[in-house]
């Protein structure tokens, strides 16, 4: 993303040892042609940065964060505390708990502020874009296009698939 | 709802006995004025009437869909799978688990076809009618102002609220 | 199996990724000498075919579904919604929660449909394939006879495996 | 059930304290026209009562077992050791673990002896039940008509169920 | 607390539904003669007033925050991210959960900023005020008397308490 | 152990693949000089043959019986329900749920039947010996001073360790 | 028990709000002639004399120590501690995690210091009196026929038990 | 440490084994310029040791104890039972339950003794050493000065990380 330039989609996380999860949300948008940018905001070292970003999520151009942390996973909710961009949250696994800190974390918000919570890891970040692009194809025609292409593909791939049971 | 009538948000429960949750987000959705419709689809009782619900909802000019289910609850899923629609799943509270089987039923989707997850229970629910105005909100100026006041006026609750501990 | 070809019991699983676990229920099918066919049918990419295959697994000459899933794993239930055939459903082992997601979507099912649900993993999909003979053997000789010496042989491997203990 | 009378299925259970969840199973049954008998045997309390029950199943006309207990509960399981008649586990809610340790000990089932799992409670009690009918249907046409018309009524049911919404 | 006093400790809370439970950290800072202030600040709800709040610890004399918070509990982190004054976290019992997922969410803190945590719910809350006296027993001698008093006045009456056992 | 001999603890397991963690119960024995035996006694394979040497335990002369077992673990208490001898639980290591399946099945035992439940895994064999050996401690002089001098030896281990902390 | 008396069983628990269910242990060892004393040892706030009692329990002739506590259940743990004296374990429920904390804490006992742990609550409680009856009935006649009495009028009231089932 | 050398912070563990963890929150009060003491106490192998450690701690100056343990984890609470100088509890992951029963075992402590308890494992260690510091700053200046830098380097580096996502 050049300075300046508006993208649809931000990509957030914790730490840059989330990345190899969040690449797969953003390996999905480029491949559904949706803008993105991506960037690290720690909640506990950064808290002052997560609120500027959250709060000027929405005059940038913003339309879904994604939010992607582990254990005491804070980014995705406070994120929502500061802007009603729909947040949408990735549970990243986790050494000790596997991930189910960071699902608690994320997933049980108070009432007043949601997040939008996916799977843990992998798949959760493969569906936190999968998730942008039905919210973006409510309005853009092409993004609802490609998401349907997208489907399809998918589906026909499952079926022929079975081909591939060895005996 | 009359028939005929376009709705923006489907709420969607396995049974009658989710409604005392899921009523929770029909109040909110009538408090931030956004029209929606409600409906019993059991995806064990009724998986025909949940796929043709499914597929028909984006023709139906529904925008979002709202799920709750208990257990091993497939209902969001499987209306997630049948169409692109955004699905916004609520894990209602369950007797034996409190509800933690009906969270991972719902939040543990494979890659492919997301659900955004909410809290379990009542809180899920409210948050499932938020999560929902902040999608409409990206194009739908009136919901964006309704949810913005909403969303101050919970915050001056919060603050006048600490008046209320007593000694 | 060949096409036209009637077989005692269908293995369906979610994903070829699920073959490994659920070839050990093909395996042990194949030992009692009963028939069987093997599918990929995911409950969330292709549930159009999941409900065609189900609704028409009686009609088919179809005894006993064996289906495999993981995750928030709605393919067992899915086809048990949509048949009176008996469902046997194996939760398989997940990379972050070790199955327990999987157990819960498919051991957890509300009154009215039901699931015989097995351990998670390798256990389960052997046992599948075991319990799906004794259902066989109420009116098959053959079988019966087979799988009551598969116990007898059991447990006299069992008997003799004390003299492996080492010193 | 009278001395010498062939039942379809029995019903076990570990203790009286189980019987107001194993009802639903008797009165699932008794709906269906099924007919079954039902029994106390303490795994842990009666033994050899427990392998004398269910080494005479086959011979004493007994197609199914439903067993139902809780906490470590062994029930399920020894039966099954016993007999290859197949056996259908309902854990028991239990006060502590809420039946999460009934339904670990009783689906956890190694390789080589099965034990069909139903739902913690009472759901699982009503599905072992129909689970039961789907088995005995696929040789007893009565049954299967039972199943079917209960299947279609519970589907009819669940269809105008949405109109008991309250505003 | 007047306008302007200095007190030791700031209690604070999500929510006035968690006052029942952080009361007592509040009665046995009394009954320890710790000054303290009381405070309700969401996290989610006012994540503004928070981040000052923190910020303004330290120069309004704080020396220990407590911070109970619920569910998805984020309030007790997102202080310690905005202050280096020692804060200490209560999970507040949840309806759903029972407050393992506060627990997580405030115990997990990622390297860098930590929550000293407590027990889930009303021994939390006690032990929350006795472990802040232990803190500013280090340089407080009046704090650390009246901290080893309760201590022996604590351990005398469970000696004592021997004799209520009837038979 | 040579026919007819008497030892004074049973080590029973259900499958040789418990025998890696079940050795160190051996070891541990043999380190106390503590006469054992070691057998595979599946309650699931082998039903029969663990009622007959449950019930000739007593007989036989053996004072503890030590019994490991994973997964839907009922071998101890079946053991128990067979004896009065005491009967110590070994939760073995699973690989879906890491033994909490085998620690639920074996230690939450409904009243009327004992069974002395250890850690689950390494720490739990080992720790098995050394509460048979306390049992046996209490008649037994030499099995008392080997016990004392055992704990002895680590404590005064432990102890020394503390100068292997490198800088 | 009068000054100088010496029991067989200690029971020890960590506080007064466990004796409800300490006390069932206390009734069946009165119902099997068992002498017992029952005691209150805080393991945190009476740190002190729990190691005394520990040490002198054998010199005072106690053979088995039953403990119970709930939460971070260090009782038993540390009673095992100080004496070879074999210890059972009861994890008394607790109000947030229902004796999940209470169980862990008792049963993981590292490599080298033993607890038998029992079930959680009343059953345990039951049950630790039970197995202390085991113990006691290697070499007490007595309490070896009274044990045995007990174990058989068990299993015929399980029996009698099941004409209590209505219809 | 020199023998009658005063240090701030002592750091005690139960095993050699939890050295690579506890290594960290060592390093992290070197980097802080903080005084340590390291030693080995096992709660279960050396209580009397532990009981003199910690009731000498106030007397030998220490101000803060860091207690490292896994599984049943009871050196942490014992040692805040003997003393009222703060013990920050760091849960060591475990083979089996990844550290849930000493996360357990730990935090949940009964009212009247408290554990400041930190996450699972490495992160939780590093953090003991930064929740120690946070004490000492209180009324060490220079402590404060280094806390201080310490977090906003870990800001700025947190900030600066973000240029490390590749593309």
């Amino acid at each position: 993303m050049k300075a300046g330039e508006v993208v649809e989609v931000a990509i957030v996380m914790g730490s840059t040892s989330d990345w190899p999860t969040m690449k797969l949300a953003a390996d999905k948008l480029a491949e559904l042609q949706i803008s993105y940018s991506k960037h690290v905001i720690s909640a506990h070292r950064m808290p002052t940065q997560l609120a500027d970003f959250a709060q000027q999520a929405a005059g940038n151009g913003i339309d879904v964060i994604i939010a992607g942390a582990g254990g005491a996973a804070h980014l995705p909710g406070m994120l929502a505390a500061n802007t009603i961009v729909p947040v949408i949250g990735v549970p990243v696994k986790t050494r000790t708990l596997n991930g189910m800190d960071s699902l608690l974390s994320i997933v049980q918000m108070p009432s007043g502020v949601p997040v939008g919570t996916m799977a843990i890891g992998d798949a959760g970040a493969s569906n936190a874009a999968l998730f942008a692009a039905s919210i973006l194809a409510l309005t853009d025609a092409n993004v609802a296009k490609n998401l349907q292409a997208f489907r399809a593909k998918q589906t026909q791939k499952a079926i022929e698939s079975e081909a591939q049971l060895d005996d």
